[in-house]
């Protein structure tokens, strides 16, 4: 997946470099932990170190992007000044005070790819939207394998490993970040880490995770009870989120605000005196980076359009009692919101 | 662990901010993804947002670290202003051009505090090491019930993710980054990204992997073979390999640089042509970082001290072929090296 000229041809500048290890994910379809990508109007540079170099020339073998090894940004930096590039765009936002710095000394002029790249990397491309599916498929098939291995005693940590476990058995590259494993009243922690606390019958389950495929993520939850509950309070607040959930997923179209979407699930929780327990945003853009554009918050406006793959994720959560949140994968095509996901959002009681 | 004064002690200015995770981690004991950590010769709080809010404070309540909620920079730079504040130390390698440009407009001079954290950060304390020994203890715990789980037909990224899941089942918190498993060919690239490639018998083996507890890490790297293989030369480069680690482990002591450790095992390696095959360096400093001072390498001046915690990993790679390398985490203590590993290091064959 070769995305640096269809990033390029929407910078205003002569050249563009990025060192960013996401986005120079994106733009080559290489992974590696340093590097540099360099693009201008006749070619894309991948800059790596010995490390990667092997690795890189046989993933990007079939692609526009050629590899050279290179230790540092001051390598790099006079490959460029060498072909009299004047104006070099750069991810503005990331930059580093010390990089700023290093490209004045060179007497470049700075112009930011940012707004390209988010751009770009927010309308995902049929081959794009592939690898969520899939990436959502295996993290769907692990969660039911691992439905199967809950066992009372296990600890938040233990049941976050196995489903990271099953995941990659299902074919996962690798989780697409860390798993939210959370046991009773843990799952009022919007952020809970999974920790020593163990699997009891009749508690609330709060599971938060995710796989990559091929680079691109997926991102799900789910909340359910280990064994009958009598709790009818959290049964009552289940149904209101999944309604919440239900209505932003029918609600949502093209060219609808990222705050208009959000604001579908959160006034439906208002007229139930939730939304003051829904302490998070509605969603966020899913690609090779588990948050990115467009962003469905309060304060959002982001314009959400067709091609774009994002969460939907309402939940309600009282401090110290229990928490829920249903969450899927989407993707905004043809006017309407179509889920990744298959399992099951109604109340499940293992 | 509340690291806050330690560090600040060391620092020349009015106070200290600092955003990144893995340095907040390290000053306040506490993980989050979103926030800051202030400290001033009164006091030192923790902003971070709603999401983090309750945990945060559950976590430091017998710390002197307090907890305050806030949803961004400007709150902070303004709750700093309010105390009037003047000369402010940041980490400023860290420093993004956004945020130096957010603490000038409020105009606070600025200082850098990263010298004082990283030498902070570099020298362990007797609590910090007693995290990274166990876990060591529970990587390798895991590492030998892998062993026994290993069979014909595994893909890398099974492995990778079964090492992952039974160091949580032994009580790790987390990995401490992407589990390296490497099979055949592909234990030639360093960072190898553990793919769908299969285990066959004869292969040697590159497990490169490691956890934390209580927010500290281990790093290890075995090679092996699985099942009997006639490669004499895989089996000579091994023995080879081996030596420069012993010779590295024995050689290095207080007071001599990062420079002059790495020579120890290069130095040996060249005496077989072999160092220009070990294209990485000899080692790095661990803790709540995966990779932090000191360095071991041909460049590093870094100077070793007693308390100091860091890898020994030399390798040698051949492209293509096969790649081996072996690396323990090892502390400088009483003048000499102690690994925190047990486990052999002579060639196995499972």
């Amino acid at each position: 997946m070769d995305n640096t000229k269809k990033v390029f041809r929407e910078v205003r500048a002569d050249a563009m470099l990025v060192s960013s290890p996401d986005l120079r994910r994106y733009l080559t379809g290489f992974a590696s932990s340093f590097g540099f990508v360099y693009v201008d109007a006749q070619e894309s540079i991948l800059f790596t170190d010995p490390r990667y170099a092997e690795g890189a020339r046989t993933a990007l073998k079939n692609s526009f992007v050629a590899v050279e090894v290179a230790q540092n940004e001051e390598t790099v930096l006079d490959y460029i000044k060498s072909k009299k590039i004047r104006t070099i765009a750069v991810p503005l936002e990331r930059l580093t005070l010390r990089e700023y710095e290093s490209l004045k000394k060179k007497k470049f002029r700075i112009a930011d790819c940012m707004p390209a790249l988010r751009k770009a990397m927010s309308v995902k491309s049929e081959e794009e939207r592939q690898c969520i599916a899939k990436a959502s498929q295996i993290a769907e098939r692990a969660f039911l394998a691992l439905l199967k291995e809950l066992k009372e005693g296990m600890t938040e940590s233990e049941t976050a490993g196995l489903l990271e476990y099953l995941m990659r058995k299902n074919g996962a590259e690798d989780r697409s970040f860390e798993t939210i494993a959370a046991f009773g009243k843990n799952t009022s922690v919007p952020h809970h880490a999974a920790g020593e606390d163990k699997l009891i019958k009749g508690l609330p389950v709060l599971l938060d995770f995710g796989c990559k495929w091929q680079g691109y993520c997926s991102d799900i939850t789910r909340t359910f009870l280990f064994g009958e509950s009598s709790d009818d309070e959290f049964k009552a607040v289940y149904q209101k989120v999944l309604n919440a959930h239900k209505i932003a997923a029918e609600g949502i179209h093209e060219g609808m605000s990222g705050k208009a979407a959000d604001a579908l699930a959160r006034d439906y929780l208002k007229r139930f005196g939730l939304d003051k327990f829904f302490t998070h945003s509605l969603g966020h853009g899913v690609g090779v980076n588990i948050h990115e554009e467009p962003r469905l918050s309060p304060s959002a406006d982001d314009v959400l359009q067709s091609g774009m793959v994002f969460s939907i994720e309402p939940g309600v959560y009282f401090e110290g009692k229990f928490g829920i949140r249903i969450e899927d994968t989407v993707c905004l095509s043809g006017g309407a919101v179509h889920s990744f996901m298959s399992t099951e959002k109604g109340l499940m009681v293992i």
